[in-house]
């Protein structure tokens, strides 16, 4: 019997112990997943009703998943730790874990973010705080838009982890008829992948905005991934994951949903308000508003060029009109397309 | 005085001779732009209305843009002759250019397909028929909807040549302000992925048929476009391409866009249609089921892996039940995303 714990009780982590669920039963492994709560009411509705309704409506939960509030008490003994908390809440998270955590467990993030202040990546927070090998992190991201996979739309996603063969056994863990796990070693790649799409979706939505058509938001889309890529490549990352599935899969689908944050924020961006109006009217900052700074700033740092997050910042800093974003982007010097 | 000759009164030849007549404005430069079209019709609608209402509504053409339906007079002096005609009936327009052309003419290809019975890329029958060097020939492809670029609406595109200098020099004859071409010397990547998206497409809009969700089909577009680099990367094209905007590009804008044919005749086979009631309810074969089992078929003689293009196929061949294809393609072994 494999203990399996799943931190965060939102759509994501909630949909994720459904999949890693439905994965025991296809392969006949014998796991007990294990989700933990923060609000002690979702987890009494989990276990005993078995839905998650404040994030995932009706879908039914395998009656294998267990909720509990008790964040010791859900990694105790888990040999594997899935963390689905929001990024700026990691570390707190982690001190509970260090002290609880088995020797050996394997830690596998479902986050994407930097970590203010520090611009620290998910797994370098989760090495740092607890003191363990880039073997035992794995980081999972795809096109993975979690109200389709929780309706068991089919879908494919990435588990990378520098260790392959750590990488194969969560992939193992999460396999299913709707779930399509590849492995990767490029952990940084697809990090850095997830964090900036994120931007990048901000410059859609602004496009969306702007009334701007599908060959715009195609170039941004792809003039955006070939920045991406030439950042990360500096930082380490390999050029294969940018044309995979938690680079190129994740961009489109986030670009492509009307559920996504970023993308709608950017609508609203493109349709003449301030960040500030955007960030009220959807109640809530979008990723990409919070990251696009620190994007922007690393690669400066590393001498890279690009003009995508840039124009974004720029708009989000209030000090370029919404309308000029598009020309700009096409305005510069006539180039070769991979320089 | 440059003049150019653009070959096909369709959108596209119609909307690239717009993108030149706009560019020279903006450079200063000094061209003649002349418009074939098969009707004499057409190309006196063009020559006086300044409109082509058949292809492009009320959208206003350049007044130095004139027509012809004489394809010797349209070629005769031509320094740079763009080619817009369907791709079955291009070996035969040569014949009349071989015999008018100006000897040191460059030829630019906008038209996206395998020739049948010979499976030879454009490129390639007009080397064969022309007996021109690969240096003058140049192929121009990228998310490109024609409708949206008549109308002046943003976007990038990539200018492909063996020799880069013919590549700029193209790239600068329509180079404007919502025209932005890049430049690459992969003229085969370039035509492969431009030949097998309308394949992904159909799979794409199969997804659709089917009502599955973002997820599926981003997870399609990424397959697909690493099924059309493997196949292209033995063909000697380059993986670039395939993450740029002729490959990921134009992709993406096909397969957002609701526009596209091939989108279109997936969602029917998705609907569960047949072939031919889809060709029956849309008047025409889309690209993409023409030349599926070209492409299977190059794959194969290459020993490449492309389950989803040939899951389309045997869709189209009644050979596979639509309603298994997404489950098919998520149904292989555990592997690594690069393999």
């Amino acid at each position: 019997m494999t203990k399996i714990a799943v931190l965060g009780a939102g759509s994501w982590g909630t949909t994720f112990a459904k999949v890693m669920a439905d994965a025991a039963v296809l392969s006949g492994h014998d796991s007990a997943i294990v989700l933990w709560a923060r609000r002690p009411e979702v987890a009494a509705e989990i276990t005993e009703s078995h839905t998650n309704t404040t994030y995932l409506g009706e879908i039914r939960l395998p009656e294998s998943i267990t909720a509990t509030s008790d964040l010791a008490e859900a990694v105790r003994d888990a040999e594997v730790i899935v963390l689905a908390v929001p990024a700026q809440s990691l570390r707190s998270h982690l001190e509970v874990v260090r002290e609880n955590m088995q020797a050996s467990a394997v830690l596998v993030s479902l986050i994407k973010g930097l970590e203010r202040r520090t611009d620290l990546r998910m797994s370098e927070v989760i090495a740092a705080e607890l003191d363990i090998a880039a073997e035992r992190i794995v980081v999972v991201s795809g096109p993975n838009l979690a109200m389709e996979i929780a309706r068991e739309q089919p879908t494919a996603s990435v588990v990378a982890c520098a260790d392959e063969a750590t990488a194969e056994r969560v992939a193992a863990l999460c396999n299913n008829q709707y779930f399509r796990p590849y492995t990767n070693t490029d952990v940084t790649g697809v990090e850095i992948a997830g964090i900036v799409k994120n931007v990048i979706a901000l410059a859609v939505g602004i496009c969306d905005g702007q009334q701007l058509g599908d060959n715009s938001k195609a170039s941004v889309i792809t003039r955006g991934l070939a920045e991406t890529t030439r950042l990360a490549t500096v930082l380490g990352g390999r050029l294969e994951t940018f044309s995979g599935l938690a680079g190129l899969g994740d961009l489109v689908a986030t670009c492509a949903s009307p559920l996504s944050r970023n993308r709608s924020a950017g609508r609203l961006l493109g349709e003449g308000l301030s960040a500030e109006e955007a960030t009220a009217k959807l109640s809530q900052t979008a990723e990409g508003m919070k990251s696009g700074s620190a994007v922007v700033e690393l690669a400066r740092q590393h001498d890279i060029e690009m003009p995508i997050c840039e124009a974004v910042v720029a708009v989000l800093d209030g000090k370029l009109p919404v309308d000029r974003l598009a020309s700009l982007l096409l305005a510069r010097d006539l180039k070769a397309e991979g320089s």
